[in-house]
């Protein structure tokens, strides 16, 4: 197998650049980062891995395929509130791309790391027979002992989500051909935006640390992940699916495919926050975040249960099977955590 | 595209009970894990992939497959002088693998992770149609402004090798049928044995802290490796080729077939370290070395230069080519930092 590049070439060439804002990366010249911790702050760490055809589109734009496998990391780091400060990133890099492939990535993945202010800290260049496969470790900080966690919904919470929800998995089905023919092209321009290019909540989940009792990032779908903190936090939780906030182009779709509205609910990919908070800390959350330029809405509260979850509709309860929400292996949707 | 298992089912039933050492791991339940640093330490985190075919025999047993790809990455924070705490760890499996093998692969890494006295703190699970692709990140604490670094060589070193050199390149060898007949079964065993299962260098590392200059590991072939530090170091160094140890095994591998010795020196995958350290010090790092159970052994010395590395045999030096060593790509070799 002779790939038309080499590992420490490509690693001098394309990822060194992405180290300089972390000296304890050692310019990627060393067996390992060395990073001294912030004091007072725990690290919060987590790793997801990304494989063309599985998690996006071999022909999305490189640049696509690396600022989302670095945002549904940090992601996650959002959802625990707190602050990235690096990533590890480990490529399995098909022989047919060629360097001109990898420098539109590696560019990519440069501006995104700007962007979120955060460094490359080491990983690793190998070949593979296979498809484009990615890992990324994220790491991040958090004031000591304070992260917020999926476990912590108390009876009489409300559940709120950030952003809108289900763009991601409309976008997806667009890359499907299966959009209405009436979409129009400002509309199917957004959904695949939202698809290819999480936002990961950060300023947010940072805001939800002062009050918030529990969150979680929106990966597997909606019901789904809203049933995972409902288990966590040993509590049931009411949905009420007409608050779910859509965006203007996903709510298009729906006028015109109705069935669609159930794609939304469980289709995943979204990368929004899953939060609860005391309604009497509501406002003030729901206040600051929307400052920060993120809509926030109400969609459900908790009350005292076993970690179910209920679709309220029409004053009629309606228990959410546990099949709702996508289960990973599908062609090109979302990872989780 | 279906794989015989569900992310949340393998996770729940192979991965979790990895994880039970570290609290900050939430059982693997949360979007990420939260580590509290010990205090004075610096972290030493690490990243490897690995493909089947490239790194490993896809064959090979699959609790070898994850030793292995546990102890590369623990080899390098033993590079660094560090004490392994825990790994992260995503896994691309392939959908034709069943719950039996994924079983035997995390009985295996359960028994390293107990071994080496670590836990899994977070990863992912994802279906892959291409090979068994693995990522380890690898998280370890060193004494804060402590760590071991490979660019600390210093005029007048002793340039020193644990373990024996070229088992690894030698038993890769065998696994393609070029071993010679002759080649006993034990031999044939051990070198098998030692391609499969590196063994991280974790006491030697933590006592290279005391007085060492420099060490990293022997990943890319020894010469190739002596010549990332001689680089880094910004000195050259003479290596005497006759004084590299070697097993019995290896031994008589050459004896008969003398012509590997080239094979020995660049063919990597051994997960020694090489150090470098001021002649004084040697005798007392070997001694504390040795009495942890590892041989060392001094094969060459460090002079002013630019970088180069001298093979000394039969009192000439010669210039070893900037393509002594292997690179990645090949079929089943080993893995860089």
């Amino acid at each position: 197998m002779t790939a038309p590049w080499d590992e420490f070439g490509l690693i001098s060439a394309c990822f060194r650049p992405l180290s300089v804002a972390e000296p304890g990366a050692f310019s990627l010249t060393d067996d390992a980062a060395v990073l001294t911790p912030t004091p007072g702050t725990d690290w919060v760490v987590t790793a997801d891995a990304l494989v063309a055809g599985v998690h996006f589109f071999p022909d999305d734009p490189p640049a696509s395929i690396a600022k989302k496998a670095l945002r549904v990391n940090l992601s996650d780091i959002a959802a625990m509130g707190a602050k990235p400060r690096c990533v590890f990133l480990t490529c399995a890099f098909p022989n047919a791309l060629d360097k001109h492939w990898i420098n539109l990535f590696s560019e990519g993945l440069g501006q995104d790391l700007q962007e979120y202010g955060i460094a490359l800290a080491g990983g690793d260049v190998v070949a593979t027979p296979g498809p484009l496969t990615l890992s990324v470790t994220a790491m991040g900080e958090v004031p000591s002992g304070r992260c917020l966690r999926r476990n912590g919904v108390k009876d009489g919470d409300v559940i709120v989500v950030t952003g809108s929800i289900g763009d991601a998995a409309l976008g997806l089905d667009m890359q499907r051909h299966v959009a209405p023919e009436a979409l129009d092209g400002q509309d199917r321009a957004y959904l695949l935006e939202r698809y290819r290019h999480p936002l990961p909540r950060l300023q947010a989940g940072a805001i939800l640390l002062q009050t918030a009792h529990a969150a979680m990032d929106i990966s597997d779908g909606l019901l789904a992940d809203v049933r995972h903190m409902a288990e966590a936090s040993k509590v049931d939780i009411l949905l009420d699916a007409r608050r779910v906030p859509l965006s203007g182009a996903a709510r298009r779709w729906l006028d015109v495919m109705p069935s669609a509205q159930e794609r939304v609910l469980a289709g995943g990919d979204d990368y929004e926050l899953a939060f609860a908070c005391g309604v009497e800390d509501f406002a003030a959350l729901s206040a600051e975040i929307g400052a920060a330029g993120v809509q926030v809405t109400a969609i459900g509260r908790a009350e005292a249960g076993e970690g179910r979850v209920y679709r309220y509709e029409s004053g009629r309860r309606q228990l959410v099977a546990v099949s709702g929400g996508h289960r990973h292996g599908g062609e090109a949707n979302g990872s989780g955590a």
